[in-house]
């Protein structure tokens, strides 16, 4: 099949083919970059959501309800699921899987998990391709559901228009390490199981730490949004922020600009993975092992034989 | 002061200069390559060890009780934290701090904490340059302590010769998603606070989890070593536990293929960041900007762009 021709099949929101072309970038499929470069004229129209915390703090649970609302609301909604736990990805227990399946066959639906191990590389790259996919095939929401340890992770969940962090009046002690990046990407912040005890005290020792942070009238304070996904409550409250916040940025003028940054984020990440690729040629792989000297005197080594080989190409 | 004579300096184990070596690193100075080079020949001799795990479990306790330990051997040891939660980076409580400070005052030991936001990036090579400084002053035994989420931390813990991951009982779920990247870094466990409930059905569960791995006659299997650091209980076993990797890998012939193999990883890092240091002159930067197209596109520009100026640079 033509790339055009996939291209046309996609926009109909045909799950055969969206699986299709979010393949060819998976497996990095030669025709991958002709179909991301014809894709980008139909792109831009989804809002993408980024829903990221610490493992066990119900992401998934809350992706699931906020797909529900959003299709009573008559909108779709694509997900892509970067998160080994999730039960959209094979994780969790078995009834969730289940559940969370039940949704996916709904036509309004697409939901995709994408390996965090063992792939070729370039996750962060991929996913946000994988979006472009859906984006071009018409989802109005984009939803990215993605574990909240490890930077690759943060910054898939950065990339979207509006992050929420989920977190558990449990999180606490757990996501002390994480906090700071956690901190820095949230948009606002989801207390789930809000009926646990703890939780008023998790909501003001949170509240106190966003305070001490430095802002300006350009700065979106974030707020923390009460829910218990698994009974569906606080789901609207939620997606009530979502649109607060997305009315925040286009009034103050920083949609756009928010997205300029992710795309330049994005195409840095493109050419540093297409330098890596290009400078790890079995040729330069060898050179690894002649290391007799200084590991600093091995790498001017293979920077200056990348660049005479540059050289040679370009004088032929 | 020439580079030949803080080479000189740092020989003598003197702390101010091995400071002042670490901190030409750490900012990049135009004059640490060049030291780097130098001490090239003067490293291989420490022992390098990782000590990771989750926050909360008692890292930088076993580390304190691991110096104790060595320096009654009458062994010198240099740390390296690159853990933000660390009593030895700041975080923790007070108490806790002053204690890790009394054991960084004695002559044998030098303890140096490395940002983990807010440098110039290049963690995880710098840490192995500051390690490279503290193998080349003598000291016998090198300690990287690193939080363990993120790739970068795991990464530091993994170009260690004898690399633990510590856990507590309670970090059962919490380390879930961690699981898969601190199963294939640890070359063993230590279950610290092993004497609180559910601290022998974790170690089942871990070690049901560790069985379940492929192995062979060339893998060591990760065994589990009970402590109690805050007692200072169980470190003699820990430390006889890396003795006997230590043998392990001489023994199967595994332990100069390991330092190759690491030196190769480093020397690739080193290759990448010049290259990405190199391209992203202020001009490409620019480029960034004018993405009326793919990103896919303009990607592709900007590396036309640089192999160009290599053209010009090498034709001049």
């Amino acid at each position: 099949m033509k790339i055009s021709e996939l291209v046309e099949k996609l926009r109909t929101k045909n799950k055969k083919y969206i699986s299709r072309a979010i393949s060819l970038i998976e497996n990095e499929n030669s025709n991958s970059i002709e179909l991301l470069k014809e894709l980008s004229d139909l792109t831009g129209n989804a809002y993408r959501i980024g829903i990221t915390g610490p493992p066990g703090a119900g992401k998934s649970t809350i992706t699931n309800e906020l797909i529900k609302l959003l299709l009573n609301q008559n909108k779709s909604v694509g997900i892509i699921a970067v998160d080994p736990t999730s039960p959209f990805t094979g994780g969790a227990v078995l009834g969730d899987r289940i559940r969370m399946n039940e949704i996916g066959i709904k036509p309004n639906v697409f939901i995709r998990s994408m390996a965090t191990r063992g792939s070729l590389g370039g996750l962060s790259i991929k996913t946000i391709d994988a979006a472009d996919i859906l984006d071009a095939a018409g989802f109005d929401y984009i939803i990215f559901e993605t574990v909240g340890v490890g930077q690759s992770e943060l910054d898939i969940a950065k990339t979207a228009d509006t992050t929420m962090v989920v977190l558990v009046p449990e999180s606490g002690d757990s996501v002390q390490a994480m906090k700071a990046g956690l901190m820095e990407i949230a948009d606002f912040f989801v207390m789930n199981k809000s009926d646990r005890p703890g939780a008023e005290t998790a909501i003001l020792s949170l509240q106190t730490t966003l305070m001490l942070r430095d802002h300006d009238e350009n700065t979106y304070l974030p707020k923390i949004v009460k829910c218990i996904a698994s009974e569906g409550k606080g789901i609207t409250d939620l997606l009530e922020e979502i649109k607060l916040h997305h009315k925040f940025l286009v009034d103050s003028n920083q949609f756009e600009e928010r997205r300029k940054k992710n795309t330049r984020i994005r195409i840095k990440e493109i050419v540093e993975r297409n330098l890596a690729i290009d400078i790890w040629s079995k040729q330069r792989n060898n050179l690894l092992d002649n290391n007799s000297s200084s590991p600093y005197v091995t790498a001017e080594k293979i920077i200056e034989h990348y660049k005479k080989e540059i050289l040679e190409v370009k004088n032929q």
